[in-house]
């Protein structure tokens, strides 16, 4: 009996034909020949005991399958395959993998070839730097010449990174679909979160509670899952505290689908089910902020701008709050509300959790923009208009960082800006942040994980369930 | 609010002084200063999106934290703390993390001193090849030299190989209690995996149902799990199959604790909750093997002596099912119960699930001895006579692998010992496998996997518990 290839059912049927527009879409856009290597999986503390193997994003992109050690080459929307079949040990140890003929007709290739033939049809070829060194060192030799990182790159290798960036920019439908599915597991795998929090002790319960759900799906982590009652650590990767009646509960987890598509959804609730007057009041200020950037997500809408009306609706609730002092957009262009909301209010979304991040700021900003000095802004991942088919995040956020707040330089830049007094009465509240994942369409938005709720009332609702 | 470490509680009383004495043994056996990295996480798929940091065996066993891109030197007992602190940047986005006087302190480092003065201080300093290719180019550009894997290096490194190895081979009473909270929780995941099985559908949710226990206890896995009803496919990191009542599922799951300490354990059990007449009898052939050689297990025991114990007990029990034909100890001399039994009856455990293994066989095989080139003895991963402190897995299996039942060479020459026709009577046995973790003791062992039984009636029992 053959074991199964980690195709997605979904997709497998259409997924040769899905390809090859891609491919075509590519060759519309470079007239040089591409090489993508698929990488392999790193070693953990031993050579045989491997982290479990990511393959490229870019890779999948065109080759659909996570096909360890594989190099795919593209000229004229023309696809050839390179892999070698597994040994008769690897049978022995690993099963009998499908033949590289048979892959090749999955993947709709015009050939399949083993690696050695790689070097000679390597000439001239544009690549993307992989991430794993091993492979990168392969990349350089077969090509015979350094490859650098698409952020620095000039040439083909720049140019094949912006026609890249210009695809994968806009899901397709298959694309689409594969998201649709993660986001489905990931507002399964928060329900689960809230609904078990009632009855255990630690982060690392309410983790694994979440995990679970991901795995069941035989989905994985789009990402380190954050599961923490600090959630003023922003990427906080501890689950060892235990868990108190008083604390709110931050989860940013999000899966991952067998060919790589990602979902990235943060909910915050209080373990004790309900939340405290003060908890709610800066739960409704984020909640707003992120519910008036999803009203406004539509193609054409400049993201950045999306990014400053939440800073503004923060700015506001928090002056309405008592918190911060004078008029919202002032404290805005003053970058006061970063004090509170110090991160910018999403990115893109699509098989990596912060897409084509390996890319630099290609994809994440419009061509002749770089990104700002200034303090919170410094940290926008996205800056480009909307456009139908692209996959955002909106994730505002209210901490209180120790290492931002009790800096003395901010906290005499921002003397009178904030009313430390009555922050103080906020000390209950140490990270709140609120994410969905926003399908931009050519009518407007769909929000992919609209599922999960996010208002007060349906999260108590969801925690008491348990 | 300062962050945890994430020190295991119960050793983080005693941890300087068990790592003083550990150095102290150490020093007792070298007498050169000596560098150890700990290594840094590597990238999935794009630099800030990586993999969980897994420090290397060898810097946990004498630092005992997991500090990334930390180094430490040893020199006649004494300790030199090599890291530096965290910037500014990353303390909004990680929290605050321990100083590194702190983390000295706790680790009863006598020195410590930022990254920059490793270069003045690494004249002369053996090392161990560490699996991350950027720290190894670290360490030939900091050594000044080339360093190679353990297995082929000389001079000081391979002796401090060796001296590595005479200490981590034989676990210190620190060590055994992360290796019995490992195994605890091992045991709880397999427990949980049995008794979800009846209402789940997929390996994936079984899979899920045991990590989500390892999770939940902050743990990790120690390896990728193996959770298939295809168990002939030895080393399986698929979990997409349906499982169905006629179905044998084979669970290799094992915990790793913070501080990096492994279980490794494997039961087989019935999707139906009740073993068919044939796979009872199969079962009890490969429980009657993994029996036999625990009951064996005691210091001065040649492990290899309890691998052909295995294969004797194996090719006894074929015999009497009518599969296997002929004297079981002239069968096992002609490899006949490997076409069944392919692989080594169990490792060395520790740090590392197979303990040591990335210095090649220089910790498995006694000093002289090499790998054998008989069919399934060359799988035999360790050949040691067993001393006190010591930590091994037993789990003999019995697999119906069609790379193997199918190579006409061995149809050919083992047409005489094997009844084919009685063999296919066991189609429904694709994959048994019994593994425990086993604590060589002054008087004999301890089974540290105790807790989760293997006998036919007690793994119904805890089936159908659900």
């Amino acid at each position: 009996m053959s074991v199964k290839l980690p195709i997605p059912n979904a997709v497998s049927a259409s997924l040769s034909e899905t390809l090859r527009q891609r491919r075509q879409r590519l060759a519309e856009r470079v007239d040089f020949p591409v090489l993508l290597w698929a990488g392999r999986a790193p070693a953990r503390n031993f050579p045989a005991n491997r982290f479990p193997f990511r393959a490229s994003s870019h890779f999948l992109y065109f080759a659909g399958l996570p096909l360890e050690n594989a190099v795919i080459h593209l000229e004229a929307g023309k696809l050839t395959l390179f892999m070698d079949e597994e040994s008769a040990d690897a049978a022995l140890w690993h099963g009998e993998k499908p033949k590289r003929a048979e892959i090749a007709d999955r993947i709709g290739a015009n050939m399949a070839l083993p690696l050695e033939e790689l070097p000679a049809r390597a000439k001239g070829a544009a690549t993307l730097a992989i991430q794993s060194p091993i492979v990168y060192q392969q990349q350089c030799e077969i090509l015979a010449r350094p490859v650098v990182a698409a952020s620095l790159s000039d040439g083909i290798d720049r140019q094949l990174a912006q026609a890249v960036v210009a695809l994968r920019l806009v899901h397709d439908e298959a694309a689409l679909m594969e998201l649709r599915q993660a986001a489905a597991a990931t507002v399964a795998a928060h329900k689960a979160g809230m609904a078990t929090t009632s009855a255990v002790r630690s982060e690392a319960e309410v983790r694994a509670s979440m995990e679970r759900e991901l795995l069941a799906r035989d989905m994985t982590c789009a990402y380190s899952s954050i599961v923490t009652i600090h959630g003023e650590v922003l990427h906080n990767d501890v689950y060892s505290h235990s868990i108190q009646p008083g604390d709110l509960l931050l989860a940013d987890v999000g899966a991952e689908t067998a060919s790589g598509w990602a979902a990235d959804v943060t909910r915050t609730w209080p373990v004790s089910g309900k939340f405290s007057a003060t908890q709610r009041d800066l739960y409704e200020v984020v909640l707003a902020a992120h519910d008036a950037c999803i009203e406004q997500a539509r193609p054409g809408v400049e993201y950045r701008d999306l990014h400053f009306l939440a800073c503004r609706a923060i700015a506001t609730g928090l002056v309405d709050l008592g918190i911060l002092k004078g008029n919202p957009d002032s404290l805005v262009e003053q970058d006061a509300h970063a004090l509170f909301f110090p991160h910018g209010v999403g990115h893109l979304l699509g098989l990596d959790v912060h897409d084509m991040e390996d890319l630099g700021d290609l994809a994440g900003y419009a061509k002749g923009r770089s990104r700002s000095d200034r303090f919170g802004l410094s940290f926008l991942r996205l800056d480009r208009p909307l456009k139908a088919g692209m996959l955002v995040t909106i994730e505002p956020g209210f901490y209180q960082v120790p290492a931002i707040l009790n800096d003395p330089a901010r906290r005499d830049r921002y003397r009178h800006a904030v009313n430390w007094e009555r922050l103080a009465e906020f000390g209950d509240v140490r990270g709140i942040r609120i994410e969905d994942d926003i399908s931009i369409a050519a009518d407007g938005h769909a929000v992919l994980t609209q599922d999960l709720p996010a208002d007060v009332d349906a999260i108590e609702q969801l925690i008491s369930v348990s």
